[in-house]
């Protein structure tokens, strides 16, 4: 089982600031964990740039994809189409609890088209996610 | 480690009804499944009536709660009052995606008081959610 | 033809409170009538407790289902979802015209799912109901 | 007694469009049923103009009136005005359950000012109204 | 003069959670205190079940009601018809200060039908309740 | 000086209907005594058709129109577009106060292209209006 | 009869600023006209305080005021209060149409209170409302 | 290929009111042209009355309708439902760009059940419509 | 104990003028009762101008201040920061209750600031917050 | 005449996915039929990186754009600005009709800066606008 | 150059309350500052009373007004109309970031008549707005 | 001192489009005049791209930075978050005074994190923003 993790705007920054929102891991060393702890084979990629995101999206011929879309979450229809064009299943995870901060983040375009949403469990939530994969693998 | 699921209003009915949304499985056949699948011990409380709900939080003295608050989910500030009260972590589950239903679903009272959210898996969500408690008891 | 009443919270009150909105009569008064005024077999049930009025809907093997859910028109999305999942057919009846009272009145979280409603018209509503059963038995 | 059932636009075209809506019976086939199946005088009156629709309320001498102004319901205060205006009583009548289609049928002006609603029984919803003159004339 | 004070869900964790908002006191040690403050025959009831706390206020034959009705305050139209339709005088206390809190807290479906609302003095909000009673019993 | 006076639907009913709103003199009568308080020769137009009015206000060729548009006032932007595309001057006039009635009256389509807005003060309101065109032909 | 006309905040300043909305005239130059078109005895009173005004109105014994509140329109709960506890009758005037302005300025809170609405005939306004007195006068 | 042109309120005004915002030209003229730009049958037809515009649809037989509804576009349910319920395919023109113009023109109720939409060109808008016909008869 | 009771505008016609919304004692009368039934030092200052409301809140050197901000209630941010910056608590009282009011009345800016809200007890309702000031002298 | 295309995101996978929407031709497919039923030079661009459509958009010296900003349409503030601030002519096309799919894509950006709009042709979109630059060319 | 700083209410209170949103400095000891860092002759002017910034705002004869309306800025439709109609340039300045703090802060009456805006930067601000008026007297 | 200026998308076109809004400038042009007028070291960057926008914040090692993020402003949560992340203190500039254009330009998503505001001076708004960093240099 192959899988792609895809972040992103901001979050090449975990680990180096807001800790008290995002923890001190940097995504590459929590990386590692991630590879020891399953056995898909896994894959990431990260950008501040929605349409690149969107170009990793439409490439992928994994077996599932984590997303998590960070700030554009909230504002991009141009992901969420990709989303629900492509046949790749995805699994929407984000850090933080969005439901608990600013009101603007209580909406997910991203949602309504992902097969499943994981919020607020911090980067465990990527792990979750893997779960998820793991009892549909079987 | 010891975890309580508590569902909610007309989660009786699972596997009885509307197969289209929550699948063909009863919860207790489910339940048998999830025993076997973790080390932790499984208990499980349903109720239609609101105040036994909160009833059944107040009394727990579990490891964790997961909790599928049924269409309280989205009108019960009592609910969510008693899961902010508690000090038994409380990981919200939902089995169909409630982002992409009808609009009065998209809005959960349970979310921002709880430790994470998992929507969309089906059944599958509980089990995705006792892995998180996995996770954070080793 | 076997048809279950269900009123829920306050209109145990009936024509004890509140005459100018409500009237003088009893609901075991009016049933008095109705019963004499069908051939139906008629029973009815009444709670203030959301939870039950669930129980009783979802415990129902009857040919239909007369509803006044009182309060939780309004509020309840447990019992919008009991209504949508059983099998036996609703229809909802209100004393008062809703429409034309506070704002918070004119939208019914049952009417959606509900077979038809039925407004306004005082405690003739419920033989106004029974009409519609009355029709389709035929 | 003697009632005047009054229809909106495009209800003159029942049973020859969107039969998925609103059946297969035309409303000239359904008088028939209808005038059969109760004591009471029955007329009716179709237009597609609003201001007909005016006239015609208040030319009206009849004991009752069973109005369905089909998609001037939502948007015409003149209407409204008018049913407010004549000393006749109005029951408001639709084919279909106008709560679970688009969100701008979900407000009806007629409804505050009519004696009564009913929404939802398809054509039999006439003769649900007619019951309703039937009981108060007695 | 007997005076009900009925308290809605979770107050019977008063004293015993999040004691930044609600104070250090159980409620059963306050009412000793009321107990002794006042002339009034002071009896309570708590329940969390909303059908209940109405069944406790339409049996109630008390000179006086005092209601906090908890989470139920701001969704419980319920709650609010029952209040309306008893003859017994109902005062509405809060022990925090609901209109600085989250949003959905600052309406309240009780204080139009109360006789009055007395928000935000802790514990004290039921002595100065009391002493609305004192002043018009005299 | 031509004065053409424009009166929409339900208008025709004015004396004869809901005089604690509209009073309990018919507009023929208070044309009668317009005519003889002004040297402006006055013409007058009532139609329940919307339509109707706009082919009114398309062919008149008057020194100034007074419109009252009844119900068509909240709803007709076929109306206010007639009203901003004709030359001649027209003043708005509502017998009752539209600002304190139902919300719905609250705002008019036809106020913000009309040269001026006179509302409340009964059919004095014509009157009123008149005056306005009796100061500017001087 | 006694005519008081109230002038609210900045109309101080009329004939001196922004003519394309108020006009060439100061309000003295205008009052010159006023007083000699009517029989009435004619006094003026301007104030850029609110309070003022209130006081002004407070102590008001005449037959009638003519009140243009300026931007308290909009925004003044404590002017409304006031037109409506006194007992002389208020005519509220606005020069310009204030329905074709910023939006903000479409909806007055002096309005409702007020015994009728004179707006956008420039400063003929207070000339047109004079003539509602003085068809009351007689 | 058969085509009928509908058109709305106030376009028999075209070419002879506020030409900054309809041009210079009237229907008429304009007719002229589009006969000889298109091998089609086209005919044409105006009214300023709603359900005449209903009527006008409900009768066509064409093999393509285009539709400027004027003023009803915003506010007509009727004509909606017509438009849903004909047979005949419907294209809806503006000759203005209704997005850039009040915020009440930019809904537009026809819209959603049209075949397609055609806004801002002018006049030319017509010409840009038959040419989706021209299309779709070969 | 030193206690200053502040009363915005109009309530200097308390007791004059719509006794059905305020009774018909005058403020001045209330005090005299006032001042024999508590041992504080009681005195009062009303204002019908914003601006010197503000001044005699922040030139008060009381234990506590009772305010009743009457129209400026609902629409006044300077007196909200006034009362946020000064440390004389504020205990916040007003004699109708605003919530059964019209709509524009139902949220107060200064009640998320002050110490507590007391509304609907008519007069009483001062009585009433001296004794939560007595309750905590003590 | 020349005439630029420009596509946004996702507008790459025409013809791949989602056929139920948008058709099974791809846009290479398409381009080569439209070259030939039009005398003018076509060119086409696409991308799914925000900026490089407004990179695209900024650089054409064509005499006409045709553009279907896809997912940007709704949330492109910034490509709005830049279609306003070019001097070639920019018509809007979209394949599907966005008025009738989720509400989020009821509004365009991008729509009250172009010179018109052409809404839900499918593919015939493009062709159809070709002829408005047809038109005018001569 | 002369420059008058006008300031609204409680900013009397600067550097005596509430130090952890506006600092600790009075605004008289800033003044100094103020004045010897510009060649700018400048005086200032405070009051709580809306229409004194009002009247000072009319008689200003300055070459630019440094205006902070503190609470007045998001309510004060009446100092918006002064602005918008006086010769003299004013500059918005607010010590906090009123777009970070509670909603009602986030807009401006003030704002869109300013020449510009200058908002978060504490005292600085006021020479931050000198800064733009030195700038253009060169 | 070490100051950036990021420009976002379309100020590239700055004093060659629009120079009604805008003006007649270039920015490179205004970069010469501003390098001259302040002892800071001052460089800038302009993109199209949101992402490469966060990566020249996500980059930047200066002493502060000078942020017109243009159209991006209203929409990009990416942004904002990247300025609420990094340690760079921000300041946000715009040329127009937004809160008087569009209301979709009305709220920034950059304003809350960013040090302070500057809205509406032209280009002097950037020489103003240097103004506050020459001030905290000192």
């Amino acid at each position: 089982m192959r899988i792609l993790i895809v972040n992103g705007p901001n979050l090449n920054l975990l680990g180096k600031r807001e800790p008290q929102i995002y923890g001190n891991q940097s995504f590459e060393e929590y990386m590692e964990y991630l590879k020891t702890s399953s056995t898909a084979e896994i894959s990431n990629f990260q950008s501040n740039v929605e349409g690149e995101l969107i170009n990793a999206l439409q490439g992928s011929d994994h077996d599932g994809i984590i997303l998590n879309a960070g700030g554009y979450t909230h504002t991009s229809v141009a992901l969420r189409d990709c989303v629900a064009a492509i046949d790749v299943p995805v699994v929407e995870v984000h850090i933080s609890n969005i439901t608990s901060r600013e009101e603007f983040r209580h909406t997910s375009l991203i949602s309504p088209v992902a097969v499943g949403c994981i919020f607020g469990f911090g980067l465990d939530g990527y792990r979750v996610a893997l779960s998820y994969f793991d009892l549909n693998k079987r």
